[in-house]
């Protein structure tokens, strides 16, 4: 049994490895394999509109709102939209709240200026910052939702009635919100949406066509657009997988359904670090991630004896990540509570032996 | 039977098809699906290194190359390579033989100047010129190897000291050539290299840091060669196909053995096309591409007929591209002979009740 917390690429419903691994055989009894399915026939067509519908319908966004599947990660966002959106010489907002913002900020400031909000490296970024205000001039109000790598979640969005633009990679479809209210919405597909290598946007029409910077077509929102994500030939494979764990999702009940089981996955696991003193979580209580818990332990020589027993039991994806060291605990969707719970009694048990 | 004539997404080999679907289902016996597999692991350090250590055996390429797997297909790459080679205000020249070569033209425009060596516009794009002179001040010349639309194939190379760059989407490993010939080499994966959702960069080192244009790091070849194709998620499951693909081309022989194959293929068909007046090959005999052979009918009203007929034997994928017409039929290294056969004899019989 394997206990998979990657934290992305990352656990898929086993209902989707099963399809997918059905259409390599032969999709939809086609006699052809989907790796040998041309994009522009009907058959693919219909699953990039079932995709593009479920996106909709799970996110019920509003007329305005296109959706997108690109070519990319979330890291190909961090240049495509200020190179999109911020014209030369105006402003954008953005809030520094972990290692993704930052590469974020980075590349924004190639195209125009921006208003950093706050940062909250100052303590190792283990919070998120909220004593700020967003310039009425600016763009755009750029945050991460959910940061991967350190394990912190935006509980609250900026008072501004400036457009917001998130990058959601780590927490797209986990939990109920009014997505009509960004302006733009960019996720790498590989926690909660699918597999890697596709990249999916959400952007509000009214944000397009101010910025007279000359595009090559495959970074203009606009002709991804007018060409149905078909621009070039787009991972069919990806954008398949996509579609399968969309399916999943609304078959489950929708985010409305999905955000419980978040909450109670998480729940289990924060009170189990709280609970146990060996282990010590490291981010403020109020901004702590459902996606992705992180913690230390106390004793830091007992961290390989509990990695080896993780490793022992199945579980997987628990270090930390390089920059941050000690434990990471990623439960996306699809992760069920049974592996949270296993990995709680591991804990429990450690803690009685070591505590 | 299913004869698969796409032009890409396109035929893969069988033991491809079965050994991506196991992946799925436990990749290696680790247990974990290859789609929820962390790129930062062992396991797939191990698939990106075999894919690229594959490229590098059976391209034969020197210690100057680096091979890259990026986000994307060969679109992105028309801009990416003038975006990292051409320095503002210097030049480039590109010869222009068909759709894919003028959308290259274009992005390079966005970024320097371009010297348009020829081109076959004036009769859509049915053969290759080649009576033309590289300016001795560009900084590369731009050729596409194979036009997959227009059926023409790149025989003979520019006579010139200036770096070759060349988009080989469509006929790479399908032939023995000097690789090492050329600056840069790009392919979107979707035809000889694996499937749909990636893109194989070879870039000669000497080509890069002549430029001091500030770049996104994403789009900056010198970063990705820094991190070994993992400077964000890579597109993991299209990297393993590919390498599942380069491994079934070496366990063949590797170039050198598929090369007299694909000769065979494109003989047969070309024959019949020659022989049988019903039907029109449109390309100049001399630039005839061995991947894809474009013909129209010499009677425009026996199309729909013929077509139906290759429908009703399980041919897919014969239709020309829209911007062409008639009939195109790709033989990639995947293709077997005997679907050729198939097509020709259908061909026959079908000249023989028309003609």
């Amino acid at each position: 049994m394997v206990h998979n917390f990657n934290s992305g690429p990352s656990i898929l419903p086993k209902v989707v490895y099963e399809q997918a691994a059905q259409a390599i055989a032969d999709f939809n009894g086609t006699g052809l394999s989907i790796l040998e399915l041309g994009h522009r026939t009907s058959h693919f067509q219909a699953v990039m509109d079932e995709a593009v519908a479920l996106v909709k319908e799970l996110m019920q966004l509003d007329a305005n709102k296109e959706v997108l599947f690109l070519h990319g990660g979330a890291s190909t966002q961090f240049f495509q939209v200020p190179f999109n959106l911020l014209p030369q010489g105006k402003k954008a907002a953005y809030l520094d709240c972990g290692m993704w913002g930052t590469k974020a900020i980075k590349d924004a400031k190639l195209y125009g200026d921006v208003q950093v909000l706050g940062s909250s490296k100052d303590k190792n970024y283990t919070y998120i910052p909220n004593n700020y205000t967003v310039d009425a001039d600016a763009v755009y109000c750029h945050i991460t939702s959910n940061n991967t790598v350190e394990g912190t979640q935006q509980h609250e969005w900026p008072d501004t009635q400036v457009p917001l633009i998130s990058d959601m990679s780590s927490d797209i479809l986990s939990r109920q919100l009014d997505f009509n209210r960004f302006g733009l919405i960019y996720a790498g597909a590989q926690k909660n949406i699918g597999a890697a290598g596709v990249n999916l946007v959400v952007v509000d029409k009214n944000m397009l066509g101010h910025n007279d910077r000359s595009m090559p077509p495959m970074l203009d929102y606009r002709q991804h657009i007018a060409n149905g994500s078909m621009l070039n030939t787009p991972p069919v494979f990806a954008v398949y997988v996509c579609m399968l764990t969309l399916r999943w999702l609304k078959e489950m009940g929708g985010i409305a359904a999905i955000e419980p089981i978040n909450q109670a996955k998480a729940d289990l696991l924060y009170q189990a670090l709280d609970r146990l003193p060996v282990f010590t979580p490291t981010v403020a209580k109020e901004d702590r991630s459902l996606m992705n818990a992180v913690w230390i332990m106390e004793d830091a020589t007992l961290e390989a004896l509990f990695l080896e027993q993780c490793k022992k039991e199945g579980m997987i994806g628990i270090k930390g990540h390089r920059s941050v060291g000690g434990f990471r605990a990623s439960m996306y969707n699809a992760m069920p509570l049974s592996s949270v719970q296993a990995l709680v009694q591991l804990m429990e048990h450690f803690a009685h032996t070591h505590g």
